[in-house]
Formats: structure tokens, C-alpha cells, sequence
């Protein structure tokens, strides 16, 4: 077993491990639970959800103006208004039953949203009438139906809302309050536990003797994960034995739906977390086609999956990105938003390996003239830190190309906002 | 005053409505609380924060490889290797001290992150080299200080890591760990009170009479604003009576650093909210050159900013992204991420008045071919809910232009993930 993994002589393209790990997920999290209104944004819809009612339940005006039987104003014009009767204001809230019948010759006050009274069939806008000592002068005609929001307009009864596995925004709070709802039953949290392999590791805040370093890279997994709604489980810090491994990720796998360990991933010697895991589970990938992060991988294990990441931040930044995140998405059902892209021209030329899709980290910002600006930073491996805050972008460079040239116009993704004048 | 705000009779367009917020608003969120590090993601970071020691504290290897010194490598080929005497291997944690010094000859196994040991000026990564009996073949030469990672070379002791402001990203909270932090001092949540003007309104989850209508506005700003990691208070439902909005404001102003007040924005004679707010502070701001939204506006008190948002929920989502969340990040000193956006074709032609900034609500999905297809929606009015639902994107036209023909390409802000095949 280690001899095959030694070496890594398959090397394999993210989008093929990606398709891997979908494949070989059967795991799903279905489980719902029921939460508050304004507590589900961010959360997965846990069910089709369809409308109790017509919305809205009754014909409404689509402006401010007045309540008006179309026909009246047949051939309404600036030069040749049609004057109309006042005979009600309509409040917003009115029960429509109470209002008075509009007839001919006839208009009523109401305003965006208010009930259509019995008989009238349009509004004329605010802007296009002028009341004089009680009168209602109407400059422009109106079709029948004109600025009226019909019962049902927005939603049939029984019709559907919001799908499962739609990512909950507060604007389809909006919708969902409209029609009543106070809570909803969403999918629950997923659930990844963590464990940090490597006799070096130093939890924060404790002493750091010579030589040991702190786990920065749990931390790091923990709030992103966090970010996207799942619940972080701590497994804690393992010395390099195998037996050991294996053994906390069994305790892992039986509390969560995904396992990530970090570190020991490389093919050195002391690369015990492969064959930790393969006692478990059957490792599907191990070898990358990327740069940084080439030694990570996953394993299946009772149709779920167990992640080896990289014990060096920006290495494991990828994995979670490429690989953590749309495994939660396949066994949520869902799809997370994309993270914000932009535009602008390198400051210098960056080289790449053939075949090797390549992750550089970079600083965007605005130049003088305003326009945007792209600068790879120099690192010497994967384990450089400072990029991380230093730089606000990742600018990922594909399989095919050897590098891009100083110059070029290239997309990145933003991972902070765009350093303004000023900023370091 | 009634007079004056009737008719908008000067629509101010939403960059210089913008403008005028930033240099009317003189209140500062500036108080500190210290949090545990991996609750700080998505909160602004309190300070600027200084590395307290060089990182790394030692010479690291950047691979995995050989600690050797760089002169004995110096011709070295894969068809004249150079023989080394291995006579170490190099835990991660080892402490430094203990190490055996390396001389001219010799070779200790190392891997990435693990310290040089004295003697040693340079690693030979382990795909340039095989054992052969105890014995280490060198096939590639290393110039003195290559794969190193220079002690402080990531940050120097006292160095800036991250600036007060900035949102603090998972990313960062990795170079934090790093350095040993365990806790991180942020700005407190702003506080925004949120008070819905209007007799139809009722609250979700409660009996509906005919005529009224449920508050969408409240729930959708409450989570919007949480999602930008600010603290919502509720001020309830209020009638549309001037004194007990003035009052309600009044109380708000007291205990938050924004308010904002939905609905009785308009020019009808109900609009009570800019009458009540004028007796509170000074009304700036009162229509906006844009649709929807254009009666939405905002007022100064106490040098805290006071929105009139519309009740109608896709108005006061503009109002929410163009006005408040842009007021918040000048309170705070910070900058959210920008939203992201995707281009693609629009599939027929959409109007817009000159002159007026429009957001059309669209629907993003991929077309037979793959191609990102871009689809107006059809509305009748600003409370078309429906469209929130049915919509993932959110299409700003330009003043400048009267519409955007069929087939224009065209970057919308993207609310939701496109939809693809199979989806609604």
C-alpha cells in the first residue's frame, strides 16, 4: 500500500477528482429541522414549499393614484382631461368587502398595495390626474386592468415558492412572510469533524516550545466551514502513529457526515495519514494535479468522505475550496453562491508547470489612473503565511497554459475587497 | 414641509445620495470586544494587529527533501550525481538546538516546515535524489539558501498582519493562529433598529383580515442585516400616525446607531414617515433618481443616519444595498465583500426611463448550449414578490441608457446560483 502511494504517479486534474467524489459519495444529509423565519437565511431549504393562498389575495393598485372605470377615461390627454368625481379615499389595510361600489363618473384615493373597490377596473397614476376643489382632472387614459396587480398575480395557490436545497436568501424571507410563513423546516446542519495530525502542533494560546508550531490551519477550517453553515466538530491533534489515526477518524466518521485530517498527506516518511485511513476506507484520490496541495486526496468510507488535507493553510484553503465545499453541496442537495470575481491586468509575468493547475495568490488594487490591478506575490512554498494577508485574490491558472504574461487581462477571485489607494 | 416633499420635485441620483450619507454621517462605531479567533471570521477586525515574534521563529525547509550544504551539490546532475552520507532524520517539532550540526558531505532528511540544522544552507527537494543503501544520490544542484524559509521571513516581530477594518476571512484567522493568537479583538455589532409604518400591516404567523397584509419587509431586512454581521433591533409595527413614529424613532435612535422605517415614503397624503422624521433630525435625502425605490430617501439625527425605506420588499432590498449597508461600512471603517456577478446574454430587449437608474430583476440560467442566458422579468409594480423567487439576479441599467437590446451582453449581480438545467 505505501509503495503504490509513494511517488505519486497519477497525478489526477481537480475537475476529475471532483467528479470522483461525487460519484463515490452515497451519503446524504436529509434530516430537517424547523427554525425561525428570520433565522433560516443561509440555511438549505429542507422542502418544496408552495404557497397557501393567492397572492396577493385580492386585486390591488400597482401605484399611487385613483381607482377608475377604464371606459371614463377613453381619450384622456393633457389638452383634453376627464374629469371624474371623488367619492372615497381607499386606506392601505381597508377590508375590501367594505368599500364603496365605483361607478361611472366616478374615482377613488388609493394608494400601492390598497384594495380595488367593486366597479372600478384601472388606475390613473398620481402624476397623470390634478384634483381642483374636489375634482379629479385625469390627463391620460387607461386599458382596463392598467396598474392593477391581479389576486394570485405573484403566486397560485399550491404553487411552488421555494425548492428543496435552494441556498435561503433574505429576500425569499420576504416572499415566504408574505404569504404567512413564521418558520420553515430547513436541512440541517452538516456536520465535519476535524482532526490535525502531526507531533509538531501546538493548539493557540498554549506555550510553543522550540521547534513545535501552532495549528493554524484548524482554526481556519473551522470558520470556513462555519461560513457555510455546517458545524465543526474537533477531533483534536494526533501524534504521528497510525493506530492512533485510524482510530479517531472511526470516532469521526460516527459523529459526522465528512472527516477532514490535516497534514501527513506528502509522501515522505512519516506520511501516515494515507495509510491510517486505508484501514478505514477505500483511498480514491491521493495526488493532485495543483499547485500548491499536489500530496491531498480523499478516501469513502461508509459512503461518506474522508478528506487529507494539507497541514499548510493555503494548501488546505484550496482543498476546502475545490473539494470540502461541493462535497457538502452533493450531500446537501444545494449550491453554495460563487465567491466574487473581478477583472484587471497582471503587473507581471507569472510561470506555471504544464499540467498543473496552479493557485497564486495575488494582491488587487486600484492603480492611479483607477484601473484595477493584479500583482502575484513571491512565495517560496506552500506553508508562506503572509500571503494570505498581504494578498486578496487568487488567481488560478489552468492545466494548459505555462504561465501568463505581464500584462494580460485576468480574472480572480477576490477573496477580500480590492485594496484602495492607501492600503498597504 | 409637506409642500416641499411633494412630488419629488429634485430626484438625486443614487451615487450622490450616497455621497451626501457619507459626509452627513458623523456617528462612529468604534467600541472593541474581544473574541474567541475562530468566532471572528465575518467580524471587522478592532486594531491593527502585530506579529509579536519573527515567523517563522526558525530556518524551515519549504519541501520535502534534504538539509545539506549547498556547496557539496554544486555540479551535481542526474548523470553525474553527488554522494551524500545520510546522518539524520528531521521530525516536524524537533527542536532546533537538538539538532546534529551537518557537515561538508553529509545529509539529514527534512520535512517541509521542519527547522535547518546548523551546518546545513539549503535543501535538495526529494524528487532530485534516491537512497542507495543508507547512502544519498543528489541529482540536481542547490544554490545556498534554496527551499528555505528564512526565519521572519513570513512576518517580522512587530510587523502590521491585518488593519483595523478589515473583515476578518478564515484565511486571515490562519496567519493569526500561526502567530499564536487565540482571541482578537473587533468592532462591536452596529446596531440598526428597524421600525414598519403602516395600519395594513400584521405580523407573520399572525390571523390576516381581509385588507391587510402580512410585514415581508421587517423579516427580510432583519436577516439581511445580520447577514452583514450587524445586530437588528425591533421597534415594531406603528400606525400611520405622525406622533408615535416620531416617538418610535426617537426611542430607536437612542439605542442603536442607525434606524431604518419602512413604508409611508410616498407622496400620498399618508406619507407621514418623512414628516415625522423631520422632527427628529434633518431630512437630506428625500427621492432617488432610481426604480424602484424612487420615494425612498433618509434623514440625519444625532449625526446617525435614519432610512425611509419603501414597505414594498424589492424597493428596500435596493435601498438596503445601495443606502444602509454602505452607511454601516462608514460607521464601521470597513468594506464588505462586493456581490457576485456574472455576465452572460440577455434574451430580449428591456426598457428603461432615461435618467433613472432601473433594477430589473432577472432570471441567470444556462441555455441548451451552455450559455449563461440572461431573462428580464416580467412586473407590473415594485410589490411583485414573485420575482424574488423566480429571479437570481439583479440587472442595474445605467442612467445614461433608455434600455439594453435583446442579445446585449450584460454583468447582472448574481442573488442566487444560476439556475441549471431542470430548474425552474
Amino acid at each position: 500500500m505505501r509503495e503504490r502511494l509513494k511517488g505519486f504517479s497519477r497525478l489526477i486534474s481537480i475537475e476529475h477528482a471532483r467528479e470522483i467524489l461525487r460519484g463515490k459519495i452515497t451519503h446524504r444529509i436529509v434530516d430537517v429541522e424547523e427554525v425561525d423565519l428570520i433565522a433560516a437565511a443561509g440555511r438549505v431549504c429542507g422542502e418544496d414549499i408552495r404557497a397557501p393562498t393567492d397572492f396577493p389575495a385580492y386585486d390591488r393598485s400597482a401605484v399611487d393614484g385613483y381607482a377608475v372605470v377604464a371606459e371614463d377615461t377613453f381619450g384622456a390627454s393633457p389638452t383634453n382631461p376627464v374629469e371624474l368625481r371623488l367619492v372615497h379615499r381607499i386606506e392601505l389595510g381597508a377590508d375590501p368587502s367594505s368599500l364603496p361600489e365605483i361607478r361611472r363618473g366616478e374615482a377613488a384615493e388609493i394608494p400601492t398595495g390598497g384594495p380595488i373597490p367593486r366597479g372600478a377596473n384601472a388606475v390613473v397614476p398620481l402624476e397623470h390626474t390634478r384634483r381642483i376643489n374636489g375634482r379629479l382632472e385625469v390627463y391620460e387614459q387607461v386599458r382596463p386592468l392598467q396598474n392593477i396587480s391581479r389576486r394570485g398575480e405573484d403566486y397560485r395557490s399550491g404553487e411552488i415558492v421555494l425548492r428543496r436545497g435552494w441556498l435561503i436568501k433574505p429576500w425569499h424571507i420576504a416572499a415566504l412572510a408574505s404569504l404567512g410563513f413564521k418558520s420553515l423546516r430547513v436541512v440541517r446542519r452538516p456536520r465535519v469533524a476535524i482532526l490535525s495530525s502531526g507531533g509538531e502542533l501546538v493548539e493557540p494560546g498554549e506555550k510553543l516550545a522550540p521547534g513545535k508550531v501552532y495549528n493554524c490551519t484548524k482554526p481556519m477550517i473551522w470558520s470556513m466551514l462555519a461560513f457555510y453553515g455546517a458545524e465543526p466538530i474537533d477531533l483534536g491533534i494526533v501524534p504521528d502513529d497510525v493506530d492512533v489515526i485510524s482510530e479517531r477518524v472511526s470516532d469521526g466518521l460516527a459523529i459526522s457526515d465528512a472527516v477532514i485530517v490535516t497534514g501527513g498527506t506528502s509522501v515522505g516518511e512519516r506520511d501516515l495519514v494515507p495509510e491510517a485511513i486505508s484501514r478505514i476506507g477505500e483511498i480514491v484520490v491521493h495526488g493532485l494535479a495543483i499547485r500548491p496541495g499536489k500530496p491531498m486526496g480523499f478516501a469513502i468510507a461508509s459512503g461518506k468522505p474522508v478528506f487529507m488535507l494539507s497541514g499548510f493553510p493555503v494548501a488546505a484553503l484550496i482543498g476546502l475550496q475545490e473539494l470540502v465545499i461541493p462535497a457538502l453541496e452533493h450531500m446537501l442537495g444545494c449550491r453554495f453562491d460563487p465567491p466574487p470575481r473581478i477583472s484587471g491586468r497582471l503587473t507581471r509575468r507569472v510561470a506555471s508547470p504544464p499540467g498543473i493547475r496552479t493557485y497564486v495568490r495575488v494582491r488587487v488594487f486600484r492603480g492611479a489612473d483607477g484601473e484595477v490591478l493584479i500583482e502575484p506575490l513571491r512565495v517560496t512554498g506552500s506553508g508562506i503565511l503572509s500571503t494570505l494577508t498581504r494578498g486578496n485574490g487568487l488567481l488560478v491558472i489552468s492545466e494548459e497554459l505555462e504561465g501568463l504574461d505581464e500584462g494580460s487581462e485576468v480574472e480572480v477571485i477576490l477573496l477580500s475587497p480590492i485594496f484602495e489607494g492607501g492600503e498597504p
